[in-house]
């Protein structure tokens, strides 16, 4: 049996994740759910994928990953799941949420429309397909189904794709957008962590944000900083991202998902 | 073995929830615990009613349903088990949580008081019965144990019931009451699915709350409205629901469950 | 195989609990994770103590305890791992999170500071010690390997501790501080049950906190008091309490952990 690894942006307010839950155990009572996050911004597809693609390192072996942020529910957009070269499965909507991981994942090697309908549960409702479509082929999938027997072949570069913005270097600095907010309000950028790797810890950097300058420090870690500092370091994804030792960064900064900073450290000078 | 699936109002913000899995780990090491939502309105048992009776059809087989919205703990209110005619058990406060769910799980066949001490931790606080009864007599349940272990027998007719408010139909629409508010702020209405069999997707409707007069239109899912529009549509619970497509009709409208509304749509004019 | 009982102030906002299970499910796909709360107030090491100190009598037998309240992380402070005279383990920052919660669980036995970089994920994040040290720790231990196979023992003596402030014993009453909020909105001190046992139900009480004087009642349980009132009452964790009957006392009192109040009742007076 494969384990599947659930996220969505359903948050913890409802029964939403759980009825999900219930239908892979009634319908695979043998499979393993691992609850990977719930907290997904909700409707922001684009965050969903970035999150995604951040979990693909530390997957269990031929995990099923179902994946639901899900806006266009019961309207156009396909439902979708595919197979990857590193043998993990993504099962979800056809708007963005999963080409980033299924790329880090080994790319996609096998796509499928979920057409099947009797792999779903009956009747379908028009605003809940992680319940009556997704969990229902995911828990096939985890059964060991072949992909060819939830749906009709597609071919990959048919699928949504969505892509961060680019940063953009200026002569003295960066210019880059917010990612993420962490649950410690860290604040992630559209920044491989190699962006940071000509700085060195300790050196002074400068932030401009809409609400104003900010003194910050180049840091390896949360306690670089004094408590209250505003650290610029390689985040565990990867990434670079702002953090205030003992505090939200988010907050500090007023900054959310989508929000444009302009960055500068000694070695952008 | 059968699975335990776990409702609460304990949220997620303390260990409750989790000392109840703990116990029942410690019980019953070979029981599944789904835990289907934490979320549930606190202290309001209708609410935890209605939620607990829209999982139901998505159950799985043999389900020992451990459900705890208690505000009366340790007082006078009894602490219960029923069986169910579809093989499925409830547990929890005999506070009018339970029935609703049980009636659609195919009626109470035998229903106990929680008697029998021995099933219990010792010593049974006076606040948190979610561990030290309802939680282990969840645990014996799962793991095989008859209902007449753990309690005396009663008669179901003495259980506690609640009830929605019934809706008013006007002679230009209907009255309604908020049941529930999901995690992205549609609203739920004490009004079946049924009720909008009559009206067509596209049709105009009109929503008269405390707030204001707000215009919205019959649609089968939330993309059907431009974004930022109000849709009134069957729920995937089966129920007439309010919402906003890309937002939270809770906010837009300014309602709470047990608010009331006027809603009319072309075919009730 | 051992369960895995995880605690954390990861929230539910992100993946970071959850790609901990990811990390434990690779490496030992068999082993089953307990989640006891990701909702620890945040970098909060002492309440984060105290919580688990509360759920150790519930422990599942063997328990292998995962917990991250990590505010130094990547800095100078320890990583360890404790076995308990209870056959209890814990694995977690050296910060004082740990130590209380080993005491009850039969005191430490053995300690080890996580210094066998085979057992880590690869590269080791500054940052998120969780996922790439304690949490392959707890799977390995989970697993059956001996502590000595994780690290190198160390003194138990050289663990950081911390401690609750001691409760002040006035004329007429005492002087408390608060420990912790539920999720309920109770209001936890830092005194014994044992503290209440000379006053009965029903008997009057006084609370002067930071925004006024209050009336209370000695309870045991909630409903003891008029929806409403505020009731002195031992919880569920054997520690003196502040609830108001059907809403949050934390709120009413405007008090959050570490605040200072001062408590009488009859036996005080």
């Amino acid at each position: 049996m494969r384990p599947i690894c659930f996220f969505s942006d359903f948050g913890a307010g409802d029964a939403s994740a759980g009825v999900c839950r219930a239908v892979i155990a009634r319908l695979a009572p043998e499979v393993r759910v691992i609850d990977i996050t719930h907290g997904l911004p909700q409707r922001d597809v684009l965050a969903g994928a970035v999150v995604l693609r951040g979990v693909v390192p530390y997957l269990p072996d031929g995990a099923v990953c179902l994946g639901v942020v899900d806006p266009g529910v019961g309207g156009e957009r396909r439902a979708v799941a595919v197979h990857c070269g590193h043998d993990v499965y993504f099962v979800g909507p056809d708007n963005g949420l999963l080409p980033m991981a299924a790329d880090l994942a080994g790319g996609i090697v096998t796509a499928v429309e979920l057409t099947n309908e009797e792999m779903w549960l009956t009747p379908v409702s028009r605003t809940f397909h992680g319940r009556d479509i997704f969990a229902p082929v995911a828990a096939r999938l985890a059964q060991g189904r072949e992909l060819s027997s939830v749906g009709a072949g597609i071919d990959s570069a048919t699928l949504v794709r969505l892509s961060l913005p680019e940063p953009r270097w200026l002569a003295e600095g960066v210019h880059a957008t917010v990612t993420l907010i962490d649950s410690f309000g860290n604040v992630l950028l559209n920044l491989a962590g190699e962006a940071l790797a000509a700085a060195s810890p300790g050196e002074p950097a400068e932030l401009r944000c809409p609400s104003g300058l900010f003194a910050a420090q180049v840091a390896s870690t949360y306690g670089d900083v004094p408590l209250g500092g505003l650290a610029v370091l390689i985040d565990s994804s990867d990434v670079v991202a702002l953090a205030v030792n003992g505090a939200s960064a988010a907050q500090l900064l007023g900054v959310a998902p989508g929000d444009a900073l302009e960055l500068r450290w000694h070695a952008c000078a």
